[in-house]
């Protein structure tokens, strides 16, 4: 983070740029810049405010702002109509915490010690949530892509609400499940070893509402350059769905994983990897779709190439978790897979 | 079981129906309603002349008896013609066993139970028969929806039986395996703290023969009000197929995997789920193939949602397997699954 | 092997038969038969060089002259531009080392033991590197035929080089991981007892020689016969890449892993499986491509039935391998769906 934290130069310069009208892809990138640092503060003032409410309001804080940047950025290209981004950023949320912050963490964590272990047994009941997450979130894509056209009526819309629903219930639960009848399980892993707040409540309530507003901002500047990056450089909506903004509304909290992971406290990264993808799936996803509502209804029908690429993520992420322990090469492997896809969407 | 037998008084009311000329819906739900607690009956009297024959041929017998109520409520329906509600239905039982038995077992038993466990070792080896049996069942509709249909010939259609024709192989070998070469690893399961007959083998075996003869007229009833239904309630042919029919056919069973899981025997639950879709996979679906031969030939091939459906189930009960472990989240997030394919049917 | 040397008397004849002429379909089935033994002579020199150049330089020699057989005859198909033959036969490796190989080992090494074992850990560690390598091959596949066709553009053939330059770098980096970084894993498998050189260096070095030139002369002759061969028997060239060549590229391989698994060495069989198909992958499969510059680029995408039966194969080994134990009947299970998958091309 201690880097990253420079590149909250880019508020300023974003906000000269839009009122000297830089060209939109220009601003994306200064958007994009000024995004990243300000992910980080969110989620350290995040932190900061659980050592003053206690394990169990914080666990849900986490829980809530951990992905809120995408949710913003999210928001502002659903208000703009660019359905194929939000989607492909919700597919891409998962792609990425799985085969690229995963695989680096791996890879970098792997060459400094050479077999690293997790704790299976925590790491099994996420993986396999996040299964039948995503292939509860799949369904109306595969049944879009798989029926007759002609059979589909018009009532079918409405598919995606019920699984929006069904997904924020289970979230709902998996809350209830963490912190209220299977609190133990996870209680091994919090552990109090972390100190204690380094800034006042006040500090950080004020740091977390100061770096919400900002991001609104720069989402907005973010969003409006999309257009113009994708006819200035060539590349699809797809790829700056699936690769850029998850990147880009992650590379904190990626960063995190990664200095873990260096510190051979692998259980840390593999649950920042699952954990940020089930709250993509079964938080960020429905709220979206909810919010779609207020403008035009979204579906949550993923295009087949991001449906296989999620099945595929997941597979590999339950093989991975099932053996409970990672060296160097897994981290290549997933890097690999990670990259073909990517190159799969650039060259699009 | 208890409450189900109230039911029982559906079968003359059916009969009445019948003879009263009925509307053809409401002949199917009567008709539903009679063949749950025949169904189950029909269960109950098999398990009492096991007690008599030994373990043995009990097995042999519960293992081809299990699953007799779809195979007759199937018989009529292929001898209808309704090949999609007859293929539906295959695939819907394994759905349903998977994801509705084993979903609801591990909700309720996971209310009263914070963490239950089951036999991981017995449940790996059925759930990787599983997985090997749905692979090999789902390659003719792979096949089929994935080449190009010029390239498809004539003799093409035999693929189906010469599938039928393994997987009842494989069904024998499979019995040989259990009840011969490797009765040990079983064992272990089929204890004899169930106590011993209820009934006389007499009255046994005149039971099954009643609960059959009545199943088969029930199931003539039930087909013959499914055109009517999904007519007047706008449901699909495979919304009946895949939820209705295997719930129908199924319940009895359902339930006891159910009272399982509450007396903490996840063990029995699991089993009654893995091996209620394996009896479908090995026996009922080539014993219909080879019938359909009477009539039309039946080919065996799904279509995408349903083949989806079905492999999705069988990479969630393999992931659940090699677990171990359930507690009430992991059995809310199984219904989910299977209510949004029940959805995705139910708006077709 | 013994039994199979006697093959080489179809050396000479097919020789005779080349310049007497022989129908085309004939000269397949000598070549066949020919370079069965010539594959195995040409393993068993390579093991005997292995004990003067010291493990490492002989794990190396093993792991590129393993799979020499089936790189020769595709590289033949390649240059007579039999593309669908030589991707099909990438796929039909793999699919044949795990289902036939595995299926065959399981199956007469479980009639004359019980229950066999091996190394769960040294398994997974391949079974999961399978499964990365295998998803990222099938990505360009998956990409092709998912998404709209008017969206892809020229530039995309380049990602199946990418693809290769991917796999050839991991395969390097494997290497590295087996020889340098982690070499202590795989100590454990390859033990001394296996005696001492049979043959003196010079000995070897001329068989691996004199294998080499004669299996290349009998690719030809092969290559040459599939056109004849398809045509004459009706069979499709998806049959012949997908199922012959496969066989006879391997069949040697494939008798030392079931003479294994029939000794006990479970272990050893299933690493002759896992190992080769990873070498088709990450080995012959990028040399192809790169050697297909040369004369006509070729993609790596392969069919949607070779792709879907590809992820089966890698799903079920990866099942096989997290459970550490097989019997007769698990091998009945792998060899039926190669069987149906086989049925499935040969009805084509």
């Amino acid at each position: 983070m201690n880097i990253l934290k420079y590149l909250l130069i880019f508020i300023p310069i974003s906000f000269v740029g839009e009122f000297m009208h830089f060209p939109p892809t220009l601003m994306f990138i200064l958007a994009a810049l000024s995004i990243i640092p300000l992910a980080g503060l969110m989620g350290e003032a995040t932190e900061e405010i659980s050592f003053y409410t206690g394990p169990k309001i914080g666990g849900f804080l986490n829980a809530t702002f951990g992905n809120a940047t995408e949710l913003i950025i999210s928001f502002f290209a659903l208000k703009a109509g660019l359905f194929d981004v939000v989607k492909s950023s919700i597919a891409g949320s998962v792609i990425g915490n799985i085969l690229l912050v995963l695989g680096a963490s791996m890879l970098f964590g792997g060459i400094k010690h050479k077999n690293q272990t997790f704790n299976k047994k925590v790491v099994e009941v996420s993986s396999s949530m996040l299964l039948f997450a995503v292939i509860g979130l799949c369904i109306p894509a595969v049944f879009t892509h798989t029926i007759d056209p002609s059979l589909l009526n018009t009532k079918y819309e409405g598919l995606s609400v019920v699984v929006a629903i069904i997904m924020f219930t289970i979230y709902i639960l998996s809350l209830v499940f963490s912190f209220f009848t299977h609190k133990d399980i996870y209680s091994i892993n919090h552990s109090d070893d972390e100190g204690s707040a380094k800034w006042t409540l006040k500090k950080s309530i004020i740091v977390l509402a100061l770096a919400t507003i900002f991001i609104a901002i720069e989402s907005e500047f973010l969003v409006s350059g999309i257009d113009s990056l994708t006819k200035t450089l060539g590349l699809s909506e797809f790829f700056v769905g699936i690769i850029l903004i998850p990147i880009i509304g992650n590379a904190a909290e990626h960063s995190t994983a990664i200095v873990m992971a260096m510190k051979d406290k692998m259980d840390v990264s593999v649950e920042i990897a699952i954990g940020s993808s089930l709250q993509i799936i079964l938080f960020v996803a429905p709220v979206l779709i909810f919010l779609s509502l207020l403008f035009t209804p979204m579906s949550i029908v993923f295009n087949p190439f991001e449906l296989v690429s999620l099945i595929f993520a997941v597979l590999i992420v339950n093989r991975v978790a099932s053996d409970g322990e990672s060296n160097w090469l897994e981290g290549v492997q997933l890097l690999s897979v990670y990259f073909i896809i990517a190159a799969g969407f650039f060259i699009l």
